[in-house]
């Protein structure tokens, strides 16, 4: 992997810092950020220069670590957690730092770090796993950026593609650009393609002609939570390419860790969509994209029934979902 | 209607102008640009300062009266029927007004006015009977830009809107934004808040969602060309909405005048689409959306087949796929 790492701590606890790619500086600039306090972390965390389930675990963690050599206590802690309402890894991590510590900023490195390395072995199993899914001159389609830059290892839904490609495979993928935010034209295609990996950027209303034109065999997003029945929250756009992947006969897959999923959801039903700013599509960079006042709908995620995902690739392989709830146990 | 004319005529045959409105700018700026030349007014088509099938047809028109009277000829004519190869009618248009003129560009101006005022009228009869669709507290999705900025009137799909707007009736319109380009969220949206009709911006990604929430009722599309059987091709994206409003139980009409119906052309596998520009994914005004190199596929458009479409809204009723054939006879 030729890129910096996406979330990362340098020094020690007490005067460290957490480091992150700024990405929403991507594709123009490869910029980090060093973070030493809690509130710019929330703020780095709100506005997406970190995002990616995973990542924001790994984050959150380090951020714990920020929050408690800073005296700032539960209340900081709250905020943390909170700086994304619809992903769990985020609270999750921040929860099991807090409780590790005790307090203590070192033990809460010490577990950070662990949390870490979790991720990066993690990522490796989805990719075995997964990797078994993509055959010599297959297409792959995939919907905003679950890869590395989502992660602290290579991915969760890009996984499969890198480990394929280590194994020397041959094929394609084809990367939603993901409106608004375009973390599958800006991200995934740019580290998919420093990586070596043959992608082909399309715009998001663009994947079931080619679906139609018999150019994909395969669809593999990732997950920001899934319910114990199945049912994944994503990206919004991922339940319209769940849909077009049934109605043209292809296996659509979520790769996520155990972390992103959920025992005590029942269903899809019980998770809250984020609304985001109206602005995200009436601006890009300079350019007005709609009427300044103009009304805008923004659900940041969609809710993919469990009925159209044919597996589950987790570290622990790949399950369909009437095996998740035993797995979840 | 508060706007300028989208393609107009201003002057006399022999010193006179064609005006458009340059949507390349909106909705930033409404800007004219006078065109009194043949080439400008191809390159003001082929990068889609006019664009929309029956606007192409009034711009083709007006500009055979320029082939005409710069003496251009039979090749000036050529190039500019085939500035877009997609729209049936800018060829019929130029090939229409070259047969009647014979050479003077006089008789040229009153066959193109002729044909401009046709339009205006289709597109009010299209309006009629279309608006019998739209009930009171409906929502009404459109993709792309099928209006008054794409006609010489008021429009195609959005005609039934603006008719039943003035019969007083109250719905809401979803318009996917339509990337590439954002003929949604720059021209629709812009021209329907313009006129008084309730418009919400949404991501294309998201209207299987907005279907699935139940605030949609029906969609209405333009098209580029339909073939004899109902196969219509139109912007990129129409395909996937037509398979999501099948999914979720909407009808979906394509709205269009005779002029854009092929008759010649049997179904939609004879259709030709244009691939466009890849920058078009790749630069946003100044914002790279992807990285500099990076593979696109970019087709403009998409082929619908006629059984996803519920009826066809046009000048002489809403007919459906079995009446196409004896009524383009």
């Amino acid at each position: 992997m030729a890129l910096p790492k996406t979330v990362d701590w340098q020094g020690d606890a007490l005067t460290g810092r957490m480091v992150i790619i700024e990405q929403t500086k991507l594709p123009h600039k490869l910029e980090l950020l060093e973070l030493t306090e809690l509130d710019p972390t929330i703020e780095a965390i709100a506005r997406l220069a970190v995002r990616g389930a995973p990542a924001l675990g790994v984050a959150g963690a380090y951020g714990a670590v920020l929050a408690l050599r800073t005296g700032q206590g539960n209340a900081g802690l709250d905020r943390l957690a909170n700086a994304r309402p619809t992903a769990v890894n985020l609270g999750w991590a921040v929860d099991r730092v807090s409780r590790a510590a005790e307090g203590d900023p070192e033990r809460a490195l010490i577990e950070a770090k662990a949390i870490h390395a979790d991720d990066v072995r993690t990522c490796r199993a989805i990719g075995e796993h997964g990797a078994a899914l993509i055959e010599e001159g297959f297409g792959v389609l995939t919907h905003c950026n679950a890869g590395a830059l989502a992660t602290g290892g290579m991915g969760t839904a890009l996984a499969p593609m890198y480990v394929a490609h280590e194994q020397g495979r041959k094929f394609r993928v084809f990367a939603d650009e993901t409106r608004p935010l375009l973390q599958g034209a800006r991200l995934t295609s740019f580290e998919l393609s420093e990586n070596g990996v043959d992608v082909t950027v399309i715009a998001d209303s663009m994947s079931p002609v080619v679906m139609r034109e018999g150019k994909l065999n395969l669809v593999i997003t990732g997950a920001d939570r899934v319910a114990r029945n199945g049912d994944a929250a994503n990206k919004i756009g991922t339940y319209g390419v769940a849909l077009h992947a049934r109605t043209h006969g292809l296996p659509f897959y979520i790769a996520a860790p155990k972390s992103t999923f959920d025992a005590n959801l029942e269903s899809g039903a019980g998770i809250p969509i984020e609304e985001r700013n109206p602005d995200e599509l009436r601006l890009l960079g300079d350019s007005q994209t709609a009427p300044p006042g103009v009304k805008v709908y923004n659900p940041a995620f969609d809710v993919t029934p469990a009925e159209l995902i044919a597996g589950y690739i987790t570290e622990d392989g790949i399950l369909n979902s009437d095996e998740l709830a035993d797995w979840l146990k």
